[in-house]
Parts: C-alpha cells; structure tokens; sequence
C-alpha cells in the first residue's frame, strides 16, 4: 500500500504549483473546506501559483470572480490558465474572419469575442450565413438545446471543411455527490465520430495547455520544470499531462478518484503521480507547522 | 471499374431475398419509386422475402401498416424482422422480473412490454424505483429529451450493474436529401464511453438478426445459405453483415452509397458485395423481361 | 459480496452444458486437476456438451486427440465447436476458388484445406502468385515469422481488396502462471488498424460461434436456449457472448478471472455471469452428491 | 479543385521553416531531386530552418551525417528536432536511476544513454533486473526479434508499473514505391491494446515537439508563430499538428498524399493545410526568380 504524503512538505520543495480546479480547490458543493489556508500559506511563502483548468465556461475573469464571491481572492484573473484561452490563441493564430459556430453559453463564446471574431450559437446557422462560418467550436454542455443543436452541428460539418476546437476535453464531470452530467468532451466524442473528421483538442492531457501557463512565467522569468509540482485529482488529465510535459505530480484524493480506488487504478493504467495526498489543503495550526 | 449488376437476373438465382427497408425500400420521401413492382415479382415467382432491419421504433405490426399507407400491402408483419425482436428474446431469456428503463418512443416500448416486464422511460426512474430497474434499453433517438435523459441513464448506469442492450447500432439516418439525425446507436455509444460498460447491441452488422431471420424459414423448411441473398444499402451493416453470415449480397446505390463513391468506399473498407446495383426496383415492362 | 454457486447443483438445472476450454478444462499446466469427475458425472447424468472454443491453431479432432493424451477420453470430436470451424463455413459459401493466405501454423491450415480451397503462409505469397489470393486468414500466432509475414499482411492487403478473417478474437493467452503471450487476435487487430478496412471476427464473444453449436444440437433433437448453461473463465468473451446470446452463464475463476478481482471486474464491464463457481469440477466423492 | 500554391512565393513570406523529413526531403530512393536548391535558396535568403521528425532510430548527429553523405550538407545537427530528443528531456525530468528497457536499434538507445541512465534492450530484461528498470521506450522497430520481445515487453509491463514512452507515434513507414513497414508506433499502440495501460506519445500531430522546436529559436531570439510555416506531406501528424500548435501549413504531394487523393482525403478528415504545393523542391532558373 503506498503511503500518503504531507501536502505542506511537498510544496516546500517547489516554487511554483499548478493547482487543477474542480476536485481540488472546490467541488460541486463549494470550496474546498480549509483550501484558502493553501492559499494563505503560498503567499506567505511567496509561491507563485496558477489554476490550470480544462474549463471554457467562462472568462478568466468570471472565474476568478467566482472564487472572490465564494471568499476566495487570493486567485485572479491572471493566475488562471483555462483551455479556453488556448481556443482563443487558436482562432487569433489561425482564422483570420468570418463567423466561428459555437455550442455553450454566452459566457463561454468570450472567448471567441475576444479574438475579434463573430461568435454565433449552432442554433443560429442556416442556409444564409453557412458559407461564413471558418470555426466550430464545442465550448460548454449548457445553453444549447442538445436534440436540435448536436443534429445541426453535425450537419453543418458535413458541409463545411472546417477546422474544429474542442476547447473541455473531459467526458463528464460531477455535479452531487452521486451524480456526474456529461461535459461538452463527451458530446464532441460522438460527434467526431459521426462525421468522421479529426477535432482538434485542448486541454489536459494534452500538453498545450501546460505550456501556455509555463510560457506566462517565462514571460517574466527564467524557470526549469523541476520548480514546478501540478496538483490534480483525476488520474488520466492532470496527472498524465504534467507527468508527459515533465512536471513531478501530486494526486490529491478529493476529487474524481476515491482513496479506496486510488491503488488499483494507478497499476490498471500505469499513470503514477510523484506524491499522493489526501488534499490540497494545508492545516497551518498544526504541530507540523 | 466494376459493372452494374441487372437486379432481376440477380434475384432469378435466389430463392429468398432479405431486404434492408431504408434506402432500399423507403427514404425519406417515402417508397422508393417503383418499389412495389419489386414484390409483384417476388409474388409471381414465388419467391420468399424478408425485411432485415435496425429499426427497433416500432413494432412489425407498426411498421407493416406503415408500408401499406404507402400503398405496399405486400409487406406483412410476419415479414419483417426488426433488432427490437432480438430485444424481446434477450429479454424473454435473461431478465426474469423487475423494471426495464428504456430511451424511445412509447411505441418502441412495445418491445419490452411483449416480454411481459414493465418498461418505464428513463425521465420517470428515481430513489423510489431504481432498485427494481433490471436492464436498460437504447430503443430510438425520439420520445425523451436528450440532455436531461441521457445524464440520467450515465447516472443509472453509474449505480446499478445491469445489462445495457442498444437495439439499433446504426449513428445516424438521413432525413432529408442532404441532412442526417444522430440515431439512438450514436448516442449509446456516447454513454458506453462515459459509464466504461460493455452494451450488448443487436442490429446488422452482428450476425444474430440474420439468423433471426433465418430460423424463421428453417421453422417451415430446410434451406441453405446458397440460397439467400441479403440486399442493402450500407456496406458496413447490410454487407458486411450479410458476407459475414455466409450470405451473397447486393449493394443498390439508392441509399447510404452513392454511385459516385462506391468503388472508392470498397476499396477503402474491404467490404465487396457479391453484386452491385443501381436500386432494388425491377423494370418489369423492359425488354429484358 | 457475491456469493459463490455449487456447480454441480448449477449443472443439474441444465440439459446441455457449453464448456470454454482454456482456463476452465486444462490451463498451461495441463487439464484442470479433477476436471475428469465432471465429464464422468455429465456421462452418468446423460447431459449433452460441447466445448465452445476460439482455438483455431488445429482440426478438431487433433484438439480433441491433445484431451485423450492428458487422460480425458469423453471430449471426442464431434463435441468441439471451434471459431477455426466458422472460419471454414465463411469460405465453404464465400470463396470459390483460388488461393488462400494464412497466417498460422500448418495444422491451423486444416481448415481451409478442408474447404477444398488452396491454403498458403503469407511468407510464399509473391508478384507471381498475388493475384490469386482471394483471402486473407488469421488462424494462429505460431508457424511464421512476425516481422517478416505480419509486414507482408500489411502489404497483401494494401495491394488486394479481398475478405480478411480472424479465427481467433482472444487478444494474449496464459503461457505460465505469470506470462502471457500475444494472440492472433491482438496481431490481427493492429494489422486492421494500419491498412484500415475492416476484417470479419469468429469467435467468442460472437454470436456465429454460439450459433453454430445450437445448431449441432438441432440438427438432432428440438431445443430452447433455456436448456442451455455456458461455462467459462473470460467475462468479455464467455460470459458477454453466452449472456447476448441468450444463455444463462457460469463464470468459474480458475483462469483469466481471479478470485480477488471477479467483483470488480464485474461491476466495472457490466458483464454479470448467472452464477460464479470456483471452478467447473464437481467433488463426486464430498457429502453433496 | 483546390490550387497548387508555388513554394517559394510561400517561404518568401516566412522567416522561419519547420520541415518534416521522411516525404518532404527524402525518400525510400534517397533525396527528394532538386530539394538542394530549396536549402541554397533558404541559406541565400537567411532564412532559418529546422527538420521537425518523428524520427527517434538514431541521434540528430547521425541524423546529420546520413545528410551530409546524400549530399546535403545544409542540414546540421543543431537543425534536428526529433521525438527523442523529447525521450530525452521526460527521462533527464522523471526518471531518476535504474535501468531504461527498450525495443530499437542500438543506435536508438543513444537518447537513453545521453540522459545518463542505463539502457537495456528488452531482451535483457529477466529476473535478475526487472525490479530495476524504471521505464520502457519504443524507439525503432528494427534491432529486436518481434516475438519474442513485443510477448516480453507485455509481460514486463503486467509486472511493473512503470512510464512508457513511445518515441515515434507513425503506425507504418514507405520502404519502397508499393511497400510500406509496420512502425514502431504500430506495434506500440497494440501492446497498450493489450495491456490496457496509457503510453506517452512523443512526435508529431502532438505539440510538445514544436515547442521544443519553437524553444531553440526562443533561446536566441523573441519569435511570433505567425513567422513560421510547418512543411509536411501527411496530413494526420505534420498538418493537424501544425496547425493545432498554431503554425501556417504546407502539405506536400511528394509523399503521403498523393495528388489524386488530396482533395478527397482533407474533406474525409477535416484537416485542411494553409497551402498546397507539389514539393518543397524550388526552381532557382525558372522565369519566376
């Protein structure tokens, strides 16, 4: 049986942390419980920290304010690194106009605003505005009637050779503690099948995303992965995509995989973190202290 | 390039002919012109027939009445086997008792309801009841709403180890000449990913409705497998299935293939029918008659 | 915790009992220590069986000859149904002439042989003979060279549009207590997935292998599948195959399935056998009988 | 019909060129004729270049030298990226000590060696070691005995929970004008099949190998990707990686792709290059300079 590690030691060790979102910092209910003495604990230590999220809900703004009304401001705007934001890159990089296609909420077609493109709903295509459509980008599994808008998304890529993002590369996520809903990953998974073209995809695993938030340190300073741990809860994103760019990892037992299962499925797929601890969350009070 | 087959000498050589009903038989717009001569033929010959289908939205009896509102009255129910009938005898030999949540139509249900269990759409199982549901069953794309319905059968799946059937494997289905709906074969899929369970499906390419419709000539005599020819417009459901089962088969590119295609998509699959045809429908006033 | 059945109790419930071969009858060390009282109990009892197996590296009757050698005569012939079989009926209706290529040792080429059909190793298939191929045959991962001849596949089937079977669906085998080896199946899957078109499949958990059986027994007498019990130690290839086929299903847990995993296992694939037993051998002499 | 762009009016509008090698510059036969002049033009120009691979059989200097001895001796060994030199880095991060097993060339295992670790073929691993060894590469398919050491990578992988690294991810390579090979990425991808556990892919359409690229120009000078352009003739690995990363694209027909299928094959998988050209081969006589 492996041991648990100190959460606090392990931090000590590194000058920066990559902390996942959602089963790490809050959950469907919430905060965290204590998470905010983590973040307490970071800026006295003087770490540097960034939230690296395969969430495209929303702006990194809003969701640093999400975390402000819940009475956590320790994390801004500019700490959060979101698959959205490599969408956004995408589009800046390679489409130059015209209309990008998007499934999710308003929210989360910020980030197509953001690139100066006209973000417009699948709902909203037909035979007048469909020769302009340059993207389609899978964004969120809210805001769009699911029958009407999977079908219509299929049919505009059978008529349409364009490139198309899927900015959440998870298949479902929680939303009680029974019960999980089907994230905008899944969805695209069904339709990439369907149309048989190839999506392109960011968002952990994949490495890109790790390298937008290591190139935000680069920016201001020189760096080596060795100062760097990534925090996350779910075996197959944050720990196989920090492990492949060649972060050391921490998996944290207060999300997606559950204390009793952690053992079994680290041997049944070979994804090993560094360190496994309970959570994230330091207890400053402690006699460790 | 290869050459196009004459359908009437075609099926002067078989005995039975096993027939796919959409884009053989039907299409979106209704019959396929001049289908009926078609099975004026098979009358006069004296040759037995049978629709092969992945359509488990109805039962036979609903689907024969709706090729004779078409004005084809030569289509009976006895006639028709559906992957819903596959569904029935799965449920008739392996679940004794209990619930049976189910995605469709209430006329799809009509399968679980001949079996003598008591199907309930999956918008109506709860706390109260999910402990009774003893298989789950992907019967067709219409009759529930997507988004809460299928985050709600991930969620049953989640909770109960029970057999999981899909009765239609097709993805998608045309609807009009140039678009097409997801069918409930794709949205299984999708859910089969999530939850990580093995689903049992029934429907072509598998092998078990061929002999489906086989036992049903073997009850009244013998026969060989020479003697059947499976007709379709599919080649990895109609075709591949039919050669798998031992059967000759007839591809007509009055469906899924278009003529233009064909040959390329042979070539790219592997899968070569024994014959190639424009469409199913015999000239009967032409000079090759 | 599942409970664990009495399997002469189970057997008695039934008429016919299917048996897996490897894992439930022998494993790598020979026959399943005791597994002889179960035949002779079978015999005394007057229950029909019949061994159900994806081996395809050899005829029939040289299978059922390895059983006499290890000291268990009751297994003839005419009681083993194997995916080589099927592999020998697809050609017997589907190849009428020419030459086949195989991959397999030379005994597995019995049944193509049998067919009447030209059987040649992959390795003599050349510019003046290629042409004539009208067949591509996995039957066993013995008798050739892997680099060499599963290049060579490759390159046959970029060149030739012609039927491609697998005879045996198992992906590694047990060779000791702790090693496996890779299968024909698992060979043939990354040849599939490298030239791209899709390959025909005999074997559990496929219905055809299933099918085949129930018809050696109809050929004799009328019977239901309700009659029948399969027994086998794989969930994904026996107990799914005999459950889809309609069969009430024993998992025994002295092959693939181990004791400590059987409910994991279970509830992770949705594949649930009717009864799970330590192992097929009945205690003729213990207080039960 | 989509245009055939001219190749040097394209690099003239970039001041950086990413070259994929195996179809672009070389083929089976050797150089691709005349591609000398396009280094000339890019040298007379001051353009910089790098050879982006999924090479990982021998180190960028004997990548170099087998160049230098066609004839090319514009391309050094500071110009190389490969996938092992991602190898490379993941080991120097996250494997500490111990014994790295591989499958390749001996050649293959300089990347091993070059981390400081100790390289073993996977034919060496037994008893004695295999507590030792830390991870396991797929470096080359050549320079093992397909057998038996792909049965022994399977098994080392059911005994230890290690990282494995494939460092080419093509599934098959062109050996002459009719014939391919199975590639290392081939046979990786069906012992992961096998195994059921997550490999790390290193080569392209994955974007950590433009990054490294992208990092040597940054060690010397600020770069926008708007200045470089990606040259490749495979559309699933040097175009939808390219383009994924953020790059303008080149597809050439000199490889992969042929002519005749170009069309067909980007509106069959939705990648779609910037530019399409016949080769990267300029015409420095030709009126057009």
């Amino acid at each position: 049986m492996r041991r648990i590690d100190n959460f606090k030691s392990i931090i000590d060790q590194y000058n920066i942390i990559f902390f996942d979102a959602f089963g790490v910092i809050k959950n469907y209910k919430g905060l965290v419980p204590g998470i905010e003495r983590t973040f307490e604990y970071l800026k006295q230590q003087n770490k540097e920290f960034y939230i690296v999220t395969n969430d495209a809900s929303r702006s990194p703004s809003q969701l640093a304010s999400s975390y402000h009304k819940l009475g956590l401001t320790a994390i801004t705007h500019d700490r959060i690194v979101s698959s959205g934001m490599l969408t956004k890159e995408y589009l800046d990089l390679k489409v130059n106009d015209g209309i990008v296609a998007y499934l999710g909420t308003e929210d989360s077609a910020h980030y197509i605003e953001s690139s100066g493109l006209h973000p417009l709903p699948v709902s909203q295509i037909d035979q007048s505005n469909i020769d302009k459509v340059n993207a389609l980008i899978f964004l969120d599994d809210e805001g769009f009637n699911w029958c009407d808008d999977l079908n219509k998304a299929v049919n505009i890529l059978r008529k349409r050779t364009i490139p198309v993002i899927v900015a959440n590369t998870d298949n479902a996520y929680p939303v009680t503690i029974h019960d999980v809903s089907i994230a905008i990953g899944g969805l695209a998974n069904m339709i990439e099948n369907i149309v048989g073209k190839e999506f392109i995809r960011f968002g952990k695993p994949d490495s890109q995303v790790f390298m937008f938030a290591y190139d935000l340190i680069r920016d201001h300073r020189a760096v080596s992965k060795k100062e760097i741990v990534m925090v996350g809860d779910t075996l197959h994103t944050d720990i196989l995509g920090g492990n492949k760019f060649g972060l050391d990892t921490v998996l944290v037992l207060s999300g997606n995989t559950q204390p009793i299962d952690a053992e079994t499925r680290m041997t049944a797929t070979g994804i090993v973190p560094t360190y496994v601890c309970d959570s994230a969350v330091i207890d400053l009070g402690g006699f460790d202290f």
